[in-house]
């Protein structure tokens, strides 16, 4: 496999760890790298070392964080009652940038997976139950992804708070806005129908 | 435009200096550094550094190289009679995969743009013209991309050579092998019949 000299066999192979970077792409950035200054390139690599020594997850709601708590937990604005369970720190920021939901959230990091062998003790679930010891959450908002993997792991918390006096719900299916009716696949067509509101 | 935490969007604005990389792929590249181990993040920034440190321009054919010489330079089986001239590394590298040309090359990083204010002082033309100088070299290959910009970087060279005792040849345009006719464009086909070959 080694086509290149050794020094860039290696920042290819490096490039090749990142999520959906097959190695021509893997190539590409490589050599983007040695366009690079010599400054330019030792700001890239401290900015890699600095975001994995200077974040972390915040102890409340295990979003990432570069505070103790992260500014949703930290902000005494917010609605302690409801709390929306979302897959990833990703999920936080696409419903933030709606700036309509002012509850917390809960960071799972992952959905259950019996094929890639993610299980329910891999997730912030355990840590999520211990925030609704207290009785401050009156509503759980799951918001984790319309996959299987994320319907799997809704239903399972949502079994998990069954016993408990806390409102469960799921972020509704439907076709997207903006989108045509004729490119909806049949099982989001069903659910919009089923999901259907009086106007 | 910071819309993450201070340490991530720092590292989301390093990856989108990269070649190709939008916002959107450099957020996915930067999470996928978050779930890096602190092994592996201090192996993807030593591997930027190694990079840039160890690799640099052969002196004679400016193709990137860990050593002294590049490998073709400092083989004594290549020869030494022709110079195959291309705009960056990666052309060398798909060149000697085909196992074909034994030869040497020439590297000029990049090809005359007048829209991107490349003129060819910026390319290592002056450095191409200092290796003709000794009449080694009999037949200098034209192998720039058949694009605007590397066709009038091959007429330029051309030109140059032209008062000289040099061959000067510029690779064949065609449809490529497997591909379709009907797929062509129109100057590729025009390019291929003009260059057709009795059989």
């Amino acid at each position: 496999m080694a086509e290149f000299i050794e020094p860039l066999e290696e920042l290819v192979e490096q490039f090749r760890r990142l999520e959906g970077i097959g190695r021509k792409t893997a190539v590409r950035l490589a050599f983007s790298v040695l366009n690079f200054t010599e400054e330019q390139a030792a700001d890239f690599a401290s900015a890699i070392l600095n975001a994995k020594t200077n974040i972390h997850l915040c102890p409340v709601c295990q979003n990432i964080s570069a505070g103790d708590l992260c500014p949703v937990c930290a902000s005494s604005s917010r609605d302690t009652s409801t709390i929306c369970v979302v897959e990833d720190p990703r999920a936080v920021m696409a419903i933030e940038k709606v700036k309509e939901y002012r509850g917390l959230y809960h960071v799972l990091h992952g959905a259950i997976s019996p094929m890639k062998g993610i299980g329910p003790d891999r997730l912030k679930i355990k840590e999520l139950m211990e925030r609704l010891t207290d009785g401050t959450v009156k509503e759980v908002i799951l918001a984790t992804n319309p996959t299987v993997e994320g319907e799997a792991t809704a239903m399972y918390i949502s079994r998990l708070l069954r016993s408990q006096d806390i409102k469960v719900t799921r972020i509704a299916n439907g076709v997207p806005v903006g989108g045509d009716l004729e490119y909806a696949d049949e099982v989001t067509l069903f659910r919009a129908l089923q999901g259907r509101i009086d106007i």
